[in-house]
């Protein structure tokens, strides 16, 4: 068993109101990376860095069972770079800089001994790049995961289209959705989004939980009230790493099984939220995220008898 | 049993991006009433109107339980009347107009036929006017919960903090809890707002659910989504209704106890949603409600087994 995942590994500035980072380490497939790797092994990882990337972070992925030979690593040129302020919503941010360097021109490259993974977790890309990666697989994954966001919708629209009639799971904020489907409903929206491919599609609301739609049926995983909320860059990346790691893991790929792969990314994206950058996520341990799976149940579980 | 309701009944002009209503009923009181008279009667209204409010209102809701010999009736004046318009986030709203009439130099006079309710429920009113109604009971009730806003916090705070020192319960948004705390994180301002009087403290998030906060301990109950969010006034007064309308019933004011009152309360709010108004409430039966309830207890229900 084996997860392949195509995302930025990259460089964050990052201001919010309780603090700002130096240049720190992130990108999707680096928490992506983080995340899954606490359920499955290995994690296949596919990127572009510059030669401004610290190898050391690479090594102790590699340690964690995480495989970084896709990673194509550019020695002359830099890592992508963005920096980012959040204002008291931290549901919100404004970018502040945006640097492509290396993701520019990005054309994904997929080793011979990644081919067979069981499911392949497209990380917020150009969906070009997501496509050739779809393409250049020998066999269709048992589960294709796609996370996106609005830039895309505006400005790549049909190459997004494309991809979505291949993949099994869609990953967007509410406001995505609402983009993508003209719908004010999620309800609605998710009809819409159903129509354009994905049959299951998650819809990530922050501090507000997760909805999980499937045919007719709707599940919601709230977000735990956290003490800290430090700083939610990765928070989405980390939450569909622990998504595709504990499918991974239980290869439950039904309804249920997604409920519960829901709560185990609900509960990891928890902790990321409380430091900068992967700092939390490299303390974690299996735990630590169980007593969090714990708090879960507890914060919705109610026994009701109607009168 | 008894609940008694201290709060406004009024006109609302309302705008939403699916429509315009004309001036129509509304009102804290007005909600709350029709809200809580499913699960417990009498419900006992404490209330003016101007001799503009339509009397059949007042019938309708006697005929279901609802005293209204503490609504006082001003012939020679207006009713309070409210405007306002929604965006395409129907969490929030702008005031169009406020005429505050009768409800300026409101007089709240307790009825001797209302003492002895185990309940009390402070709708959204003037501090002063809800700290009169608590000075009028022989017998301080089981129970008594607060609804306030933002306005009050601002222009009447040393009220607000007498009536919060005489809660048990105290409803109010997200940012309003901010506000009141002075803290960003919902667990810390919850903590600081419990020092202010209420053992209990419920959060409400509008589409996004409600917390629950009690000593150490929190419980979630998300919104329902639904297609039809058609208009939002109201949702407050009717969650509340149907929660202090429950717990009427129940009579179990634990933690436990409270969890449900808060499904209910979700439960019919989401019907409120659906039309203009009171309309659709007017609309409800039991089955109605318990078959809500039942897609409650769907949404939320999974069953995880860490591996």
């Amino acid at each position: 068993m084996a997860v392949t995942v195509v995302g930025s590994m990259a460089f964050d500035a990052i201001e919010t109101p309780f603090g700002r980072s130096n240049k720190i380490v992130g990108g999707a497939a680096t928490y992506i990376s983080w995340s899954a790797s606490n359920f499955t092994r290995p994690v296949q990882v596919i990127s572009v860095v510059g030669g401004d990337f610290p190898v050391e972070e690479l090594d102790i992925l590699n340690a964690r069972g995480v495989l970084t030979e896709g990673v194509q690593i550019k020695k002359d040129r830099k890592s992508f770079f963005w920096s980012g302020k959040y204002h008291m919503d931290m549901n919100t941010r404004d970018t502040l800089e945006t640097q492509l360097n290396v993701l520019g021109d990005f054309e994904p490259v997929v080793p011979s001994g990644y081919q067979g993974a069981e499911i392949l977790m497209l990380g917020n890309l150009s969906p070009a790049v997501q496509l050739s990666v779809i393409e250049q697989l020998n066999v269709r994954p048992k589960l294709i995961v796609l996370d996106t966001m609005n830039f895309w919708m505006e400005t790549a629209l049909s190459d997004l289209e494309k991809v979505l009639q291949k993949v099994d799971v869609l990953l967007v904020n509410d406001s995505e959705a609402r983009q993508l489907s003209g719908q004010y409903s999620l309800v609605r929206a998710a009809k819409e989004i159903m129509k354009m491919g994905p049959r299951y599609l998650v819809i990530k609301k922050g501090e507000h939980g997760a909805l999980l739609f499937y045919e007719d049926h709707v599940f919601f995983a709230p977000a735990l009230p956290i003490e800290e909320v430090f700083d939610p860059t990765g928070a989405g990346d980390t939450f569909a790493g622990g998504f595709v790691g504990y499918l991974d893991h239980t290869k439950d790929f039904s309804f249920e099984g997604m409920k519960s792969a829901i709560i185990i990314g609900s509960a990891i994206a928890s902790f990321c939220v409380e430091k900068f950058g992967t700092s939390r996520l490299k303390e974690l341990n299996r735990q630590m995220i169980d007593e969090r799976v714990q708090q879960f149940v507890e914060l919705v579980n109610f026994d009701i008898s109607l009168v």
